[in-house]
């Protein structure tokens, strides 16, 4: 680590002689490999844009000259080479560095990214904002993959930027996947360049862009040439760069999926170390992936959609098994959703699979084309609540409040997998409207799943347990935690209820229940801004009850990274802060 | 009217001999022009595509084969081609027929539109269903403006249809134009194709499309040819024709943004008839347009974005003022919201003035881009509240709900047009904190506006008049209405306060109000659910106390067409059911 050791700032790297660069490239790849096989984290994408990282900040005056990061998690390098090597190793912790790009964290870092194809945009408002400071040499760099720039957004923004004058350089780095394959015509057009059926005037050209490329993005002097031509050129640029994901471990390179984010590995051979099985639990997706393929079995107009992740989502399962009814749409969660309404407008039964997070970017498309036809749309949200390491950009926090203000919209968190299981079953039935089925990433509770279907009552919650005076109201997973908490309890009758759905309330247990107990507590894994418990607020106001309602869940600020059970005890939602809330409420009776 | 009299449905449109059509066509154009005149509307669009609407009920075999109308303004001569030409001059009114495509409003509605760019996806939904279905015969059509096709979400659709072989036919319909010129590299691109500096291989090919045309869409045998052409092609086609926004009424052909939706005018002369000037009280966008001018001429950081509603907005004055600090971006809200979130990391300070109902297609990146990094965006939310004869697509009441579970963003609904124009002068003397200004459309209340600035301080909320007992807490213009509503009751102490901001809440205020008053009304044009007053019941709950609260607002499903005073009625926050309300509390002290 000759080199990489030397390497505080850019400043330093620009300082070693170019014909040296390919051994500093072969020094960040190790460190990357040295650590991430450690600590987890994403491997692939970093791998992968080693010489460009390099190539850039020697190109480059950064961070005079500004450069984003689409998506953000390729930047591995880039923090390595940014004053960030020492402290790498507390990646994606608790109050560690971020797995992404972050504002916050260094002068390096122009602008945050998590979700995709947002570079463009970010990086034209700041050459905009350059020309018109009059900094008339200011360079403005995107890195963007052949997956994202697919997205409707990218779009907006190379036809805007593709008529000013601003100084911008979009690079794209083409390696054909994102976190999956990349799929569309788009990524078929780019295939054919780069297989010399190029067309004379490309898409990039049409859309004013100086056009340049397919070069090897693995080739360190081509890079820097290219880089450095590309410098001295006014306007909007294009450069068209050809990567490999994974490169430099070969079992990375093989299986691209696998070691987008690979776990804990043998950094030498490459092979994964073990991983918990979780005692048979299963994982949520998988329950999702495995019963759309039972239940598209038996009813022919059932279809699977997802945008660019199948493997992330399992719907890959049905993919296999299914492949003319299943739908990986690529990065374009808009056009998921309406694609969605037009099939239920024409009698297909479609289950949309979107992250929570990544369903903030069909919003509109959730109102105006599916709940305002009051279209039958399944949705599946996928990694709601708080995720861990992925950090601020990818909690699932704001669904329920943004969803919750949406007419005919039904919105339902179950608890456990067999829950999951009969609530997608439930959903196929003939249901007259659409509905919202959030679950967390991760394993559930149940082992014994795989029960024959039984139908929920739409609206109907469940009392898990009875008590006196004080109650607990959970939605979703979070209830298993709160089950836990109650039965370790001791001479304590604190009720449970599982509401299941968050829309539409169970109004006449409701009733009840405030006719029943004094004191009401609400638990979510959700942001307590017009979530779930203030729905129960809203409830007891519209039914004149003045019983005490405490809500627990996420506080009004963005939530950092760290583990799933560090988060959840930071928001005082975690099975000990539960415990002694629980615990403060008994004392003070 | 020989043959326009005699068509209930599309079967007796296919009866007329073809060479007749042109005859049609010219009766159709009539009696929009009749109806459009007296009766107000859209007018430009529909004239442009009468020979494409009934090419297209000619050809095809509707409402077998599915039509799909972009955006949907230009969907005239099809509902009178269907069925609805009686009840046509209900359009727009309370009970009558809507202004958009509507599915439950006639079974040639195959999918309602509004917000644009929404067409190809639900078309691709329905190909896709069709095919799985068996029915290959079947035709799937949608038609989509040239600046509805520059958004994003249309790119996506593109972008996977391209890789299927369902039998879609999307229909460009170039006119040049949305509601403003349209913008953009790919605008550009369109003109460089009908100059025939055609590329040889183009975009649309480039994406899989068999592509044909330019051709002239006011051509009636031409389109028709050229459609049963198409009709015997299998796969993804792209059919671009050339076409004018307002044909056939010279002045609205001449003067394309103003007779987009014109008023009413002289049927004849196509002369505008007088509109009201309000008695000299401006409307809230032309404080926007005026302000931001002023402003910006005294800070040279102010820039101003609009996604393609220059005139709707009145952000046109300062792009004819101060053009290279205006930005019309096109329909690319999500851009739009990252180029400022990017122009605001690099030292500008730009109003992203967005609708209300636009800004949920923008939703991702309010959270991501701007909130998360707390980057100080001035968001100016038009359109807000209940907006009228455009209908459910395009309400915009859910923006305090979807916006308040954001943290770090600011919230903030001037009462009148002095506080939009002290609130966007606050704005720029250095926010640390992103935010949102909601104002509705159209006029205030105060002619007299112009006057100095005033800082107005974040989240301070105003007592308009003290009272006994009970307490009315307003956000926003609708504040005028309860002021005026108060003022007019005889011997009646009640109280009212101007709140403005929905976020940060006035803490200090509300304590003194609760512990005060033991009646709350809260009122907002905005969805009850998650919004204002939701807002104010967490406050309550959270300090514990227990004043009963009345929540005045939009009630839980989407909301028709009508004029605004009839929707605020039914939404019982009109002025006559604010009073009745009132007055019935008083009668049961």
């Amino acid at each position: 680590m000759a080199y990489l050791n030397n390497i505080t700032t850019p400043e330093d790297l620009r300082k070693i002689p170019a014909q040296e660069l390919p051994v500093l490239a072969k020094e960040l790849r190790g460190f990357i490999i040295d650590i991430v096989s450690a600590k987890e984290g994403h491997l692939g994408a970093s791998l992968g844009v080693v010489e460009l990282t390099i190539a850039l900040h020697y190109v480059f005056n950064t961070p005079v000259d500004k450069l984003i990061w689409d998506v953000g998690h390729q930047a591995y390098g880039h923090k390595i080479l940014t004053g960030r090597k020492a402290v790498f190793d507390t990646n994606r912790r608790l109050n560690g560095i971020s797995g992404f790009p972050k504002r916050g964290e260094s002068i390096y870092d122009d602008f945050g990214t998590g979700h995709s194809s947002t570079s463009i945009s970010a990086i034209l408002g700041m050459a905009i904002a350059s020309k018109l400071k009059g900094e008339a040499t200011k360079q403005h760099i995107a890195v963007i993959g052949d997956a994202s720039i697919a997205s409707g957004m990218a779009f907006e923004g190379l036809n805007h930027a593709g008529v000013t004058d601003a100084n911008v350089l979009i690079i794209l780095n083409d390696n054909a996947i994102g976190i999956d394959p990349s799929v569309g015509a788009l990524k078929q057009y780019l295939t054919n360049v780069k297989k010399g059926k190029a067309k004379q005037d490309n898409i990039f050209e049409a859309l004013n862009f100086n056009y340049s490329g397919p070069i090897d993005g693995h080739n360190l002097p081509l890079l820097i040439a290219e880089l450095e031509r590309l410098k001295t050129i006014k306007g909007p640029k294009f450069l068209h760069i050809i990567t490999t994901k994974g490169k430099g471990l070969k079992k990375a390179e093989e299986n691209q999926v696998v070691y987008h984010a690979p776990g804990k590995f043998n950094k030498l051979t490459g092979d994964l170390l073990p991983k918990s099985n979780g005692n048979g639990i299963p994982k949520y997706q998988d329950v999702f992936g495995l019963t759309i393929v039972e239940l598209a079995k038996a009813n022919k107009n059932i279809v699977g959609i997802t945008p660019a992740m199948p493997t992330g989502s399992s719907l890959k399962i049905m993919m296999e098994e299914i492949p003319d009814r299943a739908f990986d749409v690529g990065i374009a969660e808009q056009h998921a959703v309406t694609l969605a309404a037009g099939m239920v407008a024409e009698g297909l039964i479609p289950y949309c699979n979107i992250y929570s997070t990544f369903l903030q970017r069909a919003y509109d498309q959730v109102i105006h084309d599916v709940a305002l036809q009051n279209l039958p749309v399944i949705f599946c949200l996928d990694r709601a609540g708080l995720v861990g390491e992925d950090g601020a950009t990818h909690h699932g926090v704001y669904d329920l409040a943004y969803l919750r203000c949406i007419p005919n919209l039904i919105i339902y968190a179950p608890m456990n997998e067999l829950e999951l299981r009969n609530i997608m079953y439930t959903a196929q039935l003939g249901l007259q409207n659409p509905i919202a089925i959030r679950y967390p990433r991760g394993r559930g509770v149940t082992k014994d799943w795989k029960q024959p279907f039984k139908e929920i009552k739409i609206g109907e919650a469940q009392e898990l347990k009875k008590g006196t005076e004080i109650v607990v109201l959970s939605v979703g997973h979070i209830g298993n935690m709160v089950a836990s908490v109650l039965n370790g309890l001791q001479n304590v009758a604190i009720g449970h209820v599982n509401m299941g759905f968050v829309k539409p309330l169970d109004i006449s247990k409701l009733m009840s229940i405030f006719d029943n107990y004094s004191k009401i507590v609400t638990i979510e894994d959700g942001c307590k801004i017009g979530g779930f418990g203030s729905a129960i607020l809203e409830f007891a106001n519209t039914h004149n009850f003045t019983n005490k309602v405490t809500v627990l869940g996420v506080e009004d600020v963005f939530v950092q990274h760290g583990s799933v059970e560090q988060l959840y005890e930071l928001n005082n939602i975690g099975a000990k802060s539960f415990r002694n809330y629980i615990e403060s409420l008994y004392t003070n009776e």
